[in-house]
């Protein structure tokens, strides 16, 4: 761990990249080993790889999109980190434990055809009858009488089938931040932690020494980052900030993109829930899938290391758009929010309290749900992750990547190509998620 | 002029505006005559119509866009205002006075196709000789030797040709909100000044008495808005609050989309610029037109009844997003920034200092810079209007006033119609604005 005090005066690097989390060092890890004499600095106001909100993520992933941009992001991250695990040996806790939504009649039959659309792309679904749910899933509450008072007021659909994506799972999202670092350094890369960047430097181009520069007619350029310890000039600027770049951004009059929206996980162990742990049929692991009840999005992601579970939802309509330094999770949103709809679906969780709960921040891109990536004077900016960053990170910096070097496509782990100015602005070409429930 | 402590707790309308300026007033009037027995209320805290963002506006329109939205919304909006002054007999100091772009040679190049295409769809354009231009505009000066330092520093470029829009102009923002607000109130409409609205009302639409309602798998709905002086329940909520709309809808999770950019105008006065004032052979009133220079868009604006010009520029990368409850215009802004450039093309502008000025705020739709408008659980939000909402508030209001009825197409005014969803997110379809300069 470098200490701040270290930077002297206006150091010079070729790219700084802001923000040491998963997008931050596939990025500078990417670009690195693309152009080995690159001087290639990544800055980050924490102590370590991925302890900003890479660390309050879910840790699960998915390839089951309908959006081809979507496809490729994931799926193609999803395989190097396979690769990764396997091939390198690098542990990253992933397990192709698959993803399990839980449908009512009325969302399965809205996505039946979404469902045959994205078979013939290739990704593997597998469609469950009720009464294997039922079998398999210990406890599962999947329909409820029309005198269940409590379901009728959560509107507690009954549920029809089961859709599983097969290469879809869990893995940690500190591992994989911890790899790129690891490998990062080991080509020759620099990482500070423990230094925030106050601000980006905006320069004319050629400076008059008049007051206020840089001035309206005056061609300006992003070329470097003040922190407290000093200023690091560069010809590039990698703005990794996750929900911090706006900060970063505003003052010059560039648009982040992305509305900061807190999200929060609450840890279950109790010995009422462990037999849920061990579900037979759907994978490798015998393991519950991360699994999605038909309401407001909630969600229980096995984490058998703790022997218990990670719980939590997709709220929209009235969850403010906020940036927190420090977001708390809510014991009364568990309460209130979660707990109704997860002890209806599960009613092992009865009376459970969460051991543990924490809150992080999703940069959302409300426009499509799609990453950003466009250059703007001297800067790259990779936005709008909108809570999928971990699944997408690797396909993300080998696009700085590509960006970085002015080429038109970027090469994906396992062969694909995707242009990348689709992720940009003026030529944004992402296409339309319809895998929405 | 209503005081907000007449406002009694939970009042009851079937519409609530929240803002006064020419887009809340437009939408109101509109919704209103559409709909005579609507209770509609109007809320604003300023002490009268158009005195927000409406007020600090350059009071300048143009029907020049290559995107068919913006003709279609910019043309019938001042095809109305032209109804107004004439066939109403309402003033609007509304002049056609033109706009008139002083082109250098590569932008002269690149509009050339554009030109040609926007008069294939009606629009009046005049190509002036920069010989005409010289014999026309007093002391204009369109070419610098190779030896001008100043117009070296500043990048002048030579001026090669001008483009004249014809139906273009200025107009007096102020009084157009002033006509709506008339024939909203002659039509039974209630507008309060000095009303602040804190927040907006997100309520679940079947109530259940437990802590933190709305919770995440209950049906909401934005059923009114809060002052300080009570509650004001309506069944929708139309937010034309400009630039303070986010701080409305950031607590419910509902974008806004747009950020908040300061610009500026300058009034100079003077006897050595008013020669310029009279300008013949580019309009009926012998005046100047609304002139842009070539260099980071610094305008001349004339205002004759002030003896006098209104200047300011269009400035982007370096200009912050932020919002400010009072924003200050610069005298360095003006000295730095607009006055080399000013006084590079308009020598008679030299040592002259601003008499006044002030600044307001743009809500800068950065994507496409395209009004938005959509609807979400109750509310209809316009927003965006990118510093361009006066030239097209007619229009928008009717458009308003469609998506209110659930319409599909809005009329507006000359018989021209538009689809609604245009202006939204999931079906947005604007066009690609070319003439930018």
């Amino acid at each position: 761990m470098s200490d701040s005090s270290s930077i002297r005066k206006d150091e010079r690097f070729d790219v700084v990249v802001i923000g040491a989390g998963v997008i931050g060092l596939s990025s500078a890890y990417h670009m690195k080993s693309e152009n080995t004499d690159l001087r290639i600095i990544v800055l980050d106001e924490t102590g370590a790889a991925g302890q900003g909100d890479t660390a309050k993520s879910a840790g699960a992933f998915r390839n089951v999109f309908t959006s081809d941009v979507n496809r490729l992001l994931a799926g193609s991250s999803i395989d190097f980190y396979g690769h990764i695990q396997k091939d390198l040996g690098f542990n990253l806790d992933l397990k192709y434990s698959g993803y399990l939504w839980l449908l009512a009649d009325k969302q399965f039959r809205r996505l039946e055809n979404v469902v045959e659309s994205m078979r013939r792309e290739g990704i593997q679904l597998r469609i469950w009858e009720k009464k294997d749910l039922k079998d398999m899933i210990n406890g599962v509450n999947l329909e409820f009488g029309e005198n269940d008072e409590e379901a009728g007021i959560i509107k507690a659909e009954n549920v029809v089938k089961g859709l599983q994506g097969i290469k879809c799972g869990v893995v940690s999202p500190d591992l994989i931040a911890k790899f790129y670092e690891q490998e990062f350094r080991k080509i020759g890369g620099t990482i500070r932690y423990n230094t925030k960047v106050g601000s980006l430097l905006l320069e004319p181009r050629a400076r008059l020494g008049i007051p206020s520069e840089p001035l309206i007619w005056q061609d300006k350029k992003i070329s470097g980052v003040k922190t407290a310890a000093g200023t690091i000039v560069a010809d590039t600027v990698v703005v990794a900030a996750g929900c911090r770049a706006d900060r970063l951004l505003d003052p010059i009059g560039i648009d982040a993109r992305f509305r900061p929206r807190k999200r929060q996980i609450f840890s279950l162990r109790s010995p009422k829930i462990e037999a849920l742990l061990n579900t037979k049929g759907f994978n490798e692991y015998d393991m519950l899938p991360f699994t999605i009840t038909p309401r407001a999005g909630v969600f229980i992601r096995p984490e058998p290391t703790e022997r218990g579970f990670w719980v939590g939802a997709a709220d929209e309509l009235g969850r403010s758009f906020r940036f927190e330094e420090e977001p708390q999770a809510e014991r009364d949103y568990y309460t209130y929010s979660i707990y109704p709809v997860l002890s209806k679906y599960f009613p092992q969780f009865m009376d459970v309290s969460p051991t543990n709960m924490w809150a992080g921040l999703y940069d959302v891109n409300t426009l499509d749900a799609i990453p950003y990536l466009f250059e703007e004077d001297g800067a790259i900016v990779v936005s709008g992750l909108s809570g999928s960053g971990i699944m997408k990170a690797d396909a993300v910096g080998r696009m700085v990547t590509a960006l970085y070097e002015k080429k038109e496509y970027a090469n994906l782990y396992g062969g694909k190509e995707i242009r990348v100015a689709r992720l940009g602005i003026n030529e944004r070409d992402v296409g339309i998620e319809r895998f929405v429930l």
